[in-house]
């Protein structure tokens, strides 16, 4: 180990201080690059970690039995049944998932596109990520195929991948794999001795939609599938930290429960104690939480698929969104306008130019592990809800978010630049929308 | 990487965990094993974290402004000017040493005995730890001496050190390293081109004594020490996780800022945001925060000193201890006596003899990194100052916390557990101490 390993800034949380580093220096900005979601806390929820004030002792490595038991329950409302003695919890899905690759060793498959930290905290496991695209418009799932050939290079190279990471439904993209993906990956984990790694943070904000709720890879290959999920997303506490997993119920998952807790003991200890407390009582899933989450689902869905219009008016190919507060729009289309008009080759230079033109912060498909000349870039509607507490409850709880002037004036500021950058006009949300003409 | 690094579980933690399972069994234990602190939280640490739980944002990376002001200030006021952008904030000192190792590289310079997951970590992180011996009486700083040789013939065997662990005052021997050795590590560390990580989270446990408080390494090296401390030690807190580090101000050190906060952003993002509030609070230390750390320190210092005569009545040699909840006592001059009355002639077993014949926890020094075959364990009295808060209370604010009645059980247990182990008769407190026969 001459050098150490070379890890960069989290893409997400760079753009976030880029972003507060231009809004502090009186810049107006228009961020949609990080997927934190800028709501306050449930009071109940709040109350709930107050009152656990007094706790200050480490407890158990693997959360607390009222928290194990809580996860339990939550899963199997989920049709997951779960010993609450295979669930651990960790400060944060992000330690979780970089301990489940420590206790897992070997390489790791990664979707492409894929979140931004799971290649590199592969590399910082000391393991070597292997890049798997996915099917079109079925992100977070690698293509069951294509993982079987290189899984099948690999090993023959005298790598050894021994776990593959999905997430369901899928950050940046949005979309859900179909079941029948799910089968096809589950087939091959099992023909190839995979563990499936299945990072389900998003699971509740699935729309209401007759598709459904998404399946879990543990429902197809439940012997070999981790999943994790935490209160981040759907409960807007991402500044808690606290993530979940659950091993599965079988030899191997009883192996790598022992190695995943040995492995927590040295990283972090315990999960922060109060935090326990209120995410046991989240995840009991009492009516206030249920209704929070649905009410952030609704105003998510709402706004993506405004903004989803938008992208799509200008010119730009939007896979159809099922889920969480992002759009992974393809500017493909508008490749020949944008370099005649911008210069604008890749995927960096997109983005770049949307920050220095238009103040609008999002992400390159970089950042999600794509090849930078793809034009695409992730956008993520969660920071725009409102700036103040006040504003941020009027956007959870208005019938119509998208006329709320703080929320419309975001909607149409990303027109208005959509315009400007693509010369297609992109109406504002209440005029109707001609038809693109560089597409 | 063919298997995953084998990482067992933290034996503190795992102590603790089988400690509670024979207490649930219905057995009566002595757990002088973990040296978590069991103490409350004091009322206005609390209130804090309490008034801090509509705070859900991850904030920046490093830690808020206001925490990282705030331990600036905590280190001014101990002779080490700081720069607040040159503090990073972790959930715990566990997983801010990992990322450090992490963000230096290379392989450690691990002092034995020491810390139980230094070395684990290490491993972890991909890196050797290489193991340097301690003077003696002088716990937590390897010989500089010792190092220099080992740092040669490491790199002439094509090895790459390039950190150096200190722990200042030492877990697992309570002593601290004299100036004049911080000043040839100093040296040492120049001259080999080392960082030094000064793991510093007892600092605030030295006794009140005429040896004044322990140095920092950071005076000596000023350019390439990183110091760490946290809250878990001086406020028991541990449950919270929070740990900081102060990074040199030096080209060095800003460079490894960079590193260390790229890693942080990739393992954990931020710290528990409530927690940080509370830090920031306790870090500028009002009033009530220094008298609960003076009275933390008394009680321990009253406790551990009783408990090392009760060691050294058993025929144990004991090293002076100058601070912490903790005792490494050496049952070498006890050697003939434990192997012909009871078979014992390593720490396992004579840990294990401790638990299994009398109930009494506590550790091998191989969780130290010692051989097995000599014969040490670390001591902690840090769970003895009761069960519920009120006795805990009582104990952190009597003026003689040995008359309590459950300190004195606990104590006068150990003296007789010692009596029957070595037929040293150890008197309890109150009665006079005849010499030992088998030293």
């Amino acid at each position: 180990m001459p050098e150490p390993v070379p890890v960069t800034m989290s893409a997400t949380l760079a753009a976030d201080a880029e972003m507060a580093r231009r809004r502090r220096a009186g810049e107006q900005v228009l961020s949609l690059a990080s997927g934190e979601i800028g709501l306050p806390v449930l009071p109940e929820l709040r109350e709930r970690l107050a009152a656990a004030a007094h706790r200050n002792t480490y407890g158990p490595v693997a959360g607390s039995p009222a928290l194990r038991e809580a996860a339990a329950g939550y899963w199997a409302r989920r049709d997951l049944p779960t010993e609450a003695d295979l669930v651990v919890c960790g400060p944060g899905s992000k330690p979780l998932l970089f301990a489940l690759m420590l206790a897992i060793g070997g390489d790791v498959v990664v979707p492409v596109p894929s979140w931004v930290s799971y290649a590199t905290q592969a590399r910082m496991a000391g393991a070597q990520p292997l890049n798997v695209p996915t099917l079109p418009g079925q992100g977070g799932v690698p293509d069951p195929d294509a993982l079987r050939e290189a899984v099948t290079t690999a090993r023959a190279a005298g790598r050894n991948p021994r776990s593959v990471i999905v997430t369901l439904p899928d950050n940046p993209t949005g979309t859900i794999a179909h079941p029948d993906t799910l089968r096809r990956l589950a087939a091959a984990a099992r023909d190839l001795d995979l563990v499936i790694v299945s990072d389900e943070i998003y699971c509740d904000l699935v729309y209401d939609t007759p598709a459904g709720p998404a399946t879990s890879p543990a429902a197809h290959a439940p012997e070999r599938t981790v999943v994790t999920t935490g209160l981040t997303k759907n409960l807007a506490v991402g500044g808690w930290r606290t993530g979940i997993a659950r091993l599965p119920d079988s030899t191997l998952g009883r192996a790598l429960h022992t190695r995943l807790t040995a492995v927590a003991s040295q990283l972090w200890s315990s999960t922060t104690a109060p935090v326990q407390d209120a995410a046991a009582y989240a995840l009991t899933e009492p009516p206030e939480i249920l209704a929070y989450v649905a009410a952030a689902r609704r105003l998510h869905e709402n706004v993506v698929r405004q903004a989803a219009r938008h992208f799509t008016a200008a010119g730009a190919h939007v896979e159809p969104v099922r889920s969480t507060c992002y759009l992974y729009p393809s500017f493909e289309p508008l490749r020949e306008h944008l370099h005649a008009a911008h210069g604008i080759t890749g995927a960096t230079r997109l983005a770049t130019h949307f920050a220095q033109h238009y103040g609008v912060g999002l992400l390159p498909g970089t950042a999600f592990g794509d090849h930078d000349d793809l034009l695409r870039i992730r956008t993520a509607t969660s920071q725009i809800y409102g700036t103040t507490e006040a504003e941020q409850n009027a956007a959870l709880t208005a019938a119509a978010p998208l006329e709320l002037p703080w929320i419309k004036a975001a909607l149409d500021r990303l027109a208005d630049v959509l315009t400007d950058l693509t010369g297609n006009p992109v109406p504002h949300q209440d005029t109707p929308a001609p038809a693109p003409a560089h597409a």
